[in-house]
């Protein structure tokens, strides 16, 4: 038999390759990287450092821990040091701050957080993943017992415990973004009552606000107090041990506890103090395959600047799915493969007490920030499934589309059930760069409890394939009070009763055909029913007929998250 | 004011449109061209004449209404004639059967079957959307009462009405594809109990048979005899008036009712007999634009042959979705804009007692048959979310892709949640053309309750990527028990003590390393653990120390599924 030595000699790895690997961070973006070049290289010497006591835990289910959905605090842990070791011969070193680089002599500086010892370490290839860090306001009373933020295991453990030990009633939510709203979540499943503060007019800054509406609609009907518009100024300590948020307003919110979810910040010290090239968001910059300024050190995962595939700017996105494909990407450029990362596009989901919020692509405020104006947008409110099927829920769902041409810049959806899948599906064609022509015309899945024949990912497409090529002109809905277009809503009496948009007169759709001649040639009609597709059938006979229509895209439905906003209201 | 005549002058119709369109069929496809071509075009005059009672009945829903989810048959009624009047400015004639085309004088000849009265009405366009019918065998019995069909609302009223009068017990199901199996589930919620007779070996004839396995498994846990690879003979009535299926095999099988669910054919009668071209498939012939060989006549729905854009061929495929778009196309074509129907991959869905079972694009079997070889595939098992949530169901997954450029082929998959969302994306990859190196990098949504960092669709591109750059050579599972292959099994010892594939031995991944000297050069080895992941783990592993190691895709998993089918077994 020939020994392990004599089978050695046939390791395939690249002549070239570097022989010792060093990673810092063993969470996401790290532990990819690690797993990854070992399938590739046989040969190297792996070590991977983390400041923690774990490597490769489940960052993403910290706020599920701390809501006892997830009960066992071993669930989180992904892979562990000794995994790392027996089956991919990765050493992992917990408790160990990598406090500098040498990058002249190639070479890092560790301590040992337990003994206290510093020791240096030789690099062939060094791989930066140190992650982000909650923001933390300079503020007075940030630090006060009581005021937590959510990035580790050991910080789900200490909020735990503090609910236990002090019986905690009511906690405020700093930030209204992905992680407050999963603390919202969690909170809630736990019983207690919650406060979120928040500097913008919304929840959820990455959507649009009219698209934050119905969510932020379902928070209140759920009993969460949402204080918006309105910042952070101190944190007190009452005389009775509680905690009281101050906002800049004034306005002061007792609490039991408070959670940091202000927003993340790359780790870019240890990076920036070696001299590597920050970024203007603050991230390490990389290339396509995630190499730094020097040629021995990658970075991957939320510390690195990425390219937003939409908006074809530089942005920092904190997102578990692009840090492990970034690991991946690293670990095949250590091995001499070229593998690119192709960008990121900003897909995400929150689930927040039975209702799900999902997007991908740009928004429109966003495209609004990159001065992007050659687009246009659709709204729908398709139920999940066929209607004839017990138990459709609607989906409120925003498609925006470049203009001419159709590409697809973003979408953005709202609704209890079936929400991500459509998400997902509009993700997967902008990875194509796809058309609203392309979702139109989309095979997929249908079955009565399941989807419709013609899906709401169809009906988007189609929508705004009617916007693109002039079947439905639509209107800005941020005008509809000030316009001196003619707004008629073409619903039934009974539901035009039950509530319309102030000024707009009432001819039913059914109607149409015979009453026509009543509406003026020389000036828009803005025409709306309640989520738009009457509207659409009747915009498309007055525009046969010569008239200047336009449809108000989604009816009522979307005019009721526009209002709940205060947006385009007469004033 | 201006009148209605004034402004009819500035109708935008095409000059040249046809003026009298009249559409045989008023479902799905019928129904969806009428409506569309409506909103192109206000000026013609639009009738549509269906047989039967509806129009644009909501016919996937038939099954569900005779399981009594689906409680209130209005429910099912999408449309009516007074909405399409109403609404659309179209005339339907319902109760009205089409008997003839008269191509030479451009009319067609229907007959009122409430007054049996016949006449000819003449067409500038005519648009055929009859449909499909169920397949009916020319057996001893297939008309006897109690032998069902479902295709409209009468057949499942009375299907409905037979169940209640005769208390009826038992049902055998002839065919367990699509409706078969949703009759399946209908008839168990109704509390029946079901036999299905299959004349294949496995239920789902569009599935792989190993990617039906667990489906089977599923259905008779749940107490559904299935009554494979044997056809029908004949159906008899005994003396206690009871119903006997009797099988080819002689095996008789009682039943209190009979569901034939063994396929549809195009109905091409009208068509054939007006000498339009019909193909091997005995769907009408038609263009990108839905055209018959006669310019004045369209086609559309499950009547027509189209092209699958996977295998190239033409095929009849009876689905909702095409059927509709069909429709639109054809609207478009009439219209006089030229929009291309792109074509059927088969997207399809049913849910069956709990369980999902989705697919798209092409099955192993259906790329023999059109002998399309240079294809290769992967099997995982991943669960739906993350799996340190609780709740994580496996989905079992199919993906099968070109050699050696890796494009997207088709994907099955089986499991109890967020099964159709996977198949959902990989078809809106197929649609693109996309590779497994997309699925690989596609951005889909994470957290914990929905997915994963490295999604289902992900982990499928990934292992398919693998596949095809050689890092991770995949064995043939029929294989399995003739290889003269070394077959190891990489799991821990507990785990390959509690079931294993013959002749496997076992050597753990953890201790891979101290013990891959045991293994010989010479000679294939065929690794599997669980899932597959260890196992591909342990390939990488021997083939950079030079062995000639292939992976089992999907680990004991997927030897199980092929196993229960008696696939590659040892005779």
């Amino acid at each position: 038999m020939p020994t392990n030595r004599d089978r050695d000699s046939a390791l395939n790895a690249a002549a070239d390759a570097p022989r010792r690997i060093l990673i810092v961070g063993g969470v996401a973006g790290g532990a990819s990287c690690a797993a990854r070049l070992r399938r590739l290289d046989e040969s190297c010497e792996i070590v991977v450092f983390d400041r923690g006591p774990y490597v490769a835990f489940a960052n993403c289910g910290l706020p599920y821990y701390v809501g006892n959905v997830i009960a066992d605090e071993r669930s989180l842990l992904v892979s562990s040091p000794q995994m790392f070791r027996e089956r991919f011969n990765v050493a992992v070193r917990t408790d160990t701050d990598v406090l500098s680089i040498d990058r002249a002599a190639s070479t890092i500086t560790v301590r040992d957080l337990k003994s206290g010892e510093s020791r240096v370490e030789h690099y062939d290839g060094l791989v930066l993943s140190p992650g982000a860090a909650p923001i933390r306001p300079a503020l007075p009373g940030i630090d006060l017992p009581g005021v937590f933020a959510v990035r580790n295991i050991p910080d789900s453990r200490r909020i735990r415990a503090w609910i236990d030990e002090r019986q905690a009633k009511h906690a405020v939510i700093i930030g209204g973004g992905f992680i407050g709203l999963e603390m919202v979540e969690n909170l809630v499943h736990r019983g207690l009552s919650v406060t979120v503060l928040e500097q913008l007019p919304q929840v959820m800054p990455p959507l649009d606000p009219e698209v934050a509406a119905p969510l932020m609609d379902h928070l209140r009907a759920k009993g969460v107090q949402l204080h918006l518009g309105d910042g952070l100024a101190r944190i007190d300590r009452q005389d009775d041990g509680r905690l009281s948020v101050v906002a800049e307003s004034g306005a002061q919110l007792p609490a039991d506890l408070v959670i940091l979810a202000i927003g993340v910040k790359p780790e870019n010290g240890l990076a920036a103090a070696a001299g590597l090239a920050i970024g203007a968001r603050g991230g390490i910059v990389v290339d396509h395959q995630m190499k730094t300024s020097d040629p021995k050190i990658w970075a991957v995962g939320d510390v690195v600047e990425v390219q937003d595939v939409v908006t074809g700017q530089e942005t920092v996105l904190p997102l578990a799915g692009p840090a492990n494909r970034q690991g991946r990407v690293a670990a095949e450029s250590i091995a001499g493969r070229t593998t690119n990362f192709r960008g990121i596009q900003a897909t995400a989901v929150v689930g927040v007490l039975g209702l799900t919020v999902a997007s991908t692509g740009a928004s429109e405020k966003g495209l609004r920030r990159a001065s992007v104006s050659s687009f246009e947008k659709v709204y729908l409110h398709p139920g999940h499934h066929a209607g004839y099927y017990p138990g459709a829920q609607p989906i409120h769902l925003k498609l925006i589309f470049s203009v001419p041409d159709g590409r697809i810049l973003g979408a953005q959806a709202v609704g209890s059930e079936g929400v991500e899948k459509r998400i997902d599906v509009i993700a997967t064609a902008i990875q194509f760069g796809g058309t609203v022509h392309d979702l139109a015309e989309a095979e997929l899945c249908y079955a009565p409890q399941f989807g419709a024949a013609k899906d709401p990912v169809n009906l988007a497409g189609m929508l705004a394939e009617n916007v693109l090529n002039g079947d439905m002109p639509v209107a800005d809905w941020l005008q509809v009070h000030t316009t001196d277009a003619l707004l008629i809503d073409v619903r039934e009496p009974h539901e035009f009763a039950a509530g319309h948009i102030p000024r707009a007169i009432n001819i039913p759709l059914t109607q149409m055909r015979d009453r026509y001649a009543e509406l003026p040639t020389d000036r828009e009609i803005w025409v709306s029913c309640g989520v738009g597709q009457r509207a659409y059938f009747a915009t498309r006979f007055l525009a046969q007929h010569g008239l200047q229509a336009r449809n108000l895209s989604g009816g009522y439905a979307t005019y009721l998250a526009f209002a709940s906003m205060g947006l385009g209201s007469p004033q």
